[in-house]
């Protein structure tokens, strides 16, 4: 550093997802110098959030500071901050937000700022049902699972001990499935023991999907083994259930209303924000309608990869889906670009190459595709664990989380129980804010209500 | 249970900390029902929160459900509610706060709730100077302190940069010293390579007590290797200094004025706020003045054990010191009075067995004292580590901390380097507020400011 003269150009990636991460590794040994903005300091291995959020595993785990994976890269340098626009014309990234207003100036920019929970119009339903997007987020659906299950044993009622123990998960995606899965599986094993006065496994989880199946994007018969999976779990699943209204405690399907502690959103996402100030066509979802480059209209300087981009295939013009493998082969395609640009040599449009897609049910139970191939049961389970370790960024990570999988494996327990924080918990208070008896009855100490 | 036909005397205890559940499980095989009521749902084992604080171990290594702890109990239940009083001619023990109003009869009463900060009358210090006795406690600190070198980074000016790089530990005993030591650490080796625009060795990390010297309680020649220790370390010793205001970003030590980003309190606690409604004489510090079987006056059925009483030494008159042995000794024999009492046997007083003092400094630095035997350096470190392992509560904690602490140890990486939760920091935001230039100067690139 500071022995060059004339500056490198400037590439500013915006999002330390998948996507942003690669594409800054990419750029290692490019003539470039980097500069990774993100409003957290952690890259966020989402995949398996849901596991922080049914306490299997603590947020540290899935979570790597960027400054420590970039630490050895010496052209990149992290920026926390907040992205609160991009003027494409003055090539600068806004920022704003605690940290006070700001310029980032950009020779080249790499947008990979991801998805938001979309509510489809219903911003209000965001307090009710948490979405999975971030560590705060799955700290706190944690808390009100954990919270609801705290209130059920103290409540003496058993109609309002039964609404305190069901959990609605509205969307019957990989995340929604691996949500009510593993939300049963806290249930039926890890507290089985541990209440006196409730029997956790009367939990009651609904995975309610509004199309004709869950899983809708896998083979029909991966969702049919999945229903079969979630079933035999106990998880009540709803196809073709339209969610029309969701409030503290309950959530409404037309004429039917579900009362309900906790309400998790996995119905749907949209592009961050920040798509809009690009001013360039977006899809319905708010995703940037990217070149064939990854770049967007008008501004080859300029690259959108991951979920907040609309990717059509070549040979069928579908759009690729929002997974980890489309944002971190996007990112190293626009980083490829950026040093053609710099060499003077033509651009090239971005292929992706399907690496399959699966989703996991609960302790051995998986489903896998790959093309022709398709796979379940426990050899897709190993597959999919396998899998995700080898993603999770740090080798103490992977060697903690396959030690903490272990251990759940073969004692049925959790290590990450803790309810913390302070928020209210709006679904609880409105089901037990009514008067009780002054004394906690003897017979409320044996297990009541088997499912 | 339910074979019974006569009610078994009730045992309420009131805390799950260490006094808490030794007294629950002590009391596993007696003809007792015992109903452990905390308003928090785990266990801590506070001596290591320091760890958390400082990004060392996440929250759930040093935190066990008691619900999970207790599951194999089966004369235990555990209730999560605010106990907000005691009635103790009703022998009642009132339940409040977010889960409603609630009362619960005892036969036998077992309080172990602890200790709190003390301020000594200054409360409104209490929102700039955290003290570390919860993990949201422990979990706030981590990420101001981390926040504090993420602004620093973006930092232009250098005097404000070097405040914002000022930690301030207020009081000398155990917390204090390992607090300092940590964060000394975190800066010198854990995020040296991390920042490009500041030196993390330029944290300045300030330890102030009020008293001649630091661990007070330890013999001299121990305080002083810990002295030399810390400042080796780089921390500024000041002892003889006392603390006259603290707001946000700064500490007032009489005429002279300290700016810095983060304070935390380890001056001093008192007894947690329930002693009061005992109507008992307390000391100064809120702690109840127990008898010498560690009942109450007047209130044989009611105990009290831990950092909440005052336990005054038969043979020299000193009070027992505030440390985890006490409240485990005073545990197991309230349980025994218990039981002695129920098999109309007379009650004996309490004998606490010193079993030494210890504390760590930093990496392979630690004193400790036992009697005669006085000990500093590695093998004190090993000690310290080999003990506080020993007593964490659940295998797979003890097995997963040391291989963190293993990991830290060879590799100088901390795994719990998160920034998460919403909360303003009032401190930053009055370093950093003022305006800045539009873009980050190129020259900022290049470490700066060694210490």
């Amino acid at each position: 550093m500071g022995t060059h003269t004339a500056p490198r150009p400037h590439v500013v990636i915006v999002g330390a997802g998948f996507g942003g991460l690669i594409a800054a590794q990419s750029l290692a040994d490019a003539p470039v110098d980097v500069t990774v903005v993100d409003r957290s300091n952690h890259h966020l291995f989402q995949p398996l959030l849901y596991q922080v959020a049914t306490a299997g595993l603590s947020p540290a785990e899935i979570a790597a500071p960027v400054r420590a994976v970039l630490a050895d890269q010496h052209n990149a340098r992290v920026l926390l901050a907040d992205v609160v626009g991009v003027d494409t014309e003055k090539r600068v990234v806004k920022l704003g937000g605690d940290g006070g207003p700001g310029e980032l100036k950009y020779d080249f920019l790499v947008m990979a700022t991801g998805a938001r929970n979309n509510y489809f119009g219903h911003d209000a339903w965001a307090e009710h049902a948490l979405g999975l997007k971030t560590i705060d987020d799955a700290v706190e659906i944690r808390r009100r699972v954990l919270l609801a299950y705290e209130a059920a044993e103290r409540e003496t009622d058993a109609e309002r001990r039964k609404q305190l123990l069901t959990f609605v998960v509205i969307g019957g995606g990989p995340t929604g499935v691996e949500m009510s899965g593993a939300l049963a599986e806290l249930s039926r094993h890890v507290l089985a023991k541990d209440f006196r006065s409730i029997s956790p496994k009367a939990t009651r989880v609904v995975l309610i999907e509004a199309g004709p199946r869950v899983l809708g994007g896998f083979d029909e018969t991966l969702s049919e083994k999945a229903t079969v999976a979630l079933r035999s779990m106990g998880v009540d699943v709803w196809v073709q259930a339209m969610v029309t209204d969701i409030g503290p405690g309950f959530v409404q399907l037309g004429g039917d209303r579900l009362t309900c502690s906790v309400v998790v959103w996995a119905a749907g996402v949209m592009a961050s924000e920040l798509t809009e100030s690009l001013n360039v066509p977006l899809d319905r979802g708010k995703r940037v309608l990217v070149e064939p480059d990854c770049s967007i209209p008008g501004h080859p300087e300029v690259f959108c990869v991951g979920d907040m981009t609309s990717f059509l295939h070549t040979e069928d013009k579908k759009p690729l889906p929002g997974v980890s493998p489309v944002a971190m082969q996007q990112a190293r395609h626009v980083a490829q670009m950026v040093v053609n640009t710099l060499r003077k040599e033509p651009r090239s449009p971005f292929r992706y190459l399907d690496k399959g897609s699966m989703a996991t049910i609960g302790r051995s139970q998986a489903v896998m595709e790959l093309g022709p191939i398709k796979m379940d049961g426990f050899l897709a389970w190993l597959a999919w664990l396998f899998v995700h370790v080898w993603y999770l960024i740090g080798y103490r990570n992977r060697f903690v989380v396959m030690l903490t999988w272990a251990w759940s494996y073969f004692t049925y327990q959790r290590g990450a129980r803790l309810i913390t924080g302070q928020r209210v918990m709006p679904s609880v208070k409105a089901l037990t804010s009514a008067p009780r008896p002054a004394a906690l009855p003897k017979e409320a100490e044996k297990p009541v209500a088997r499912a």
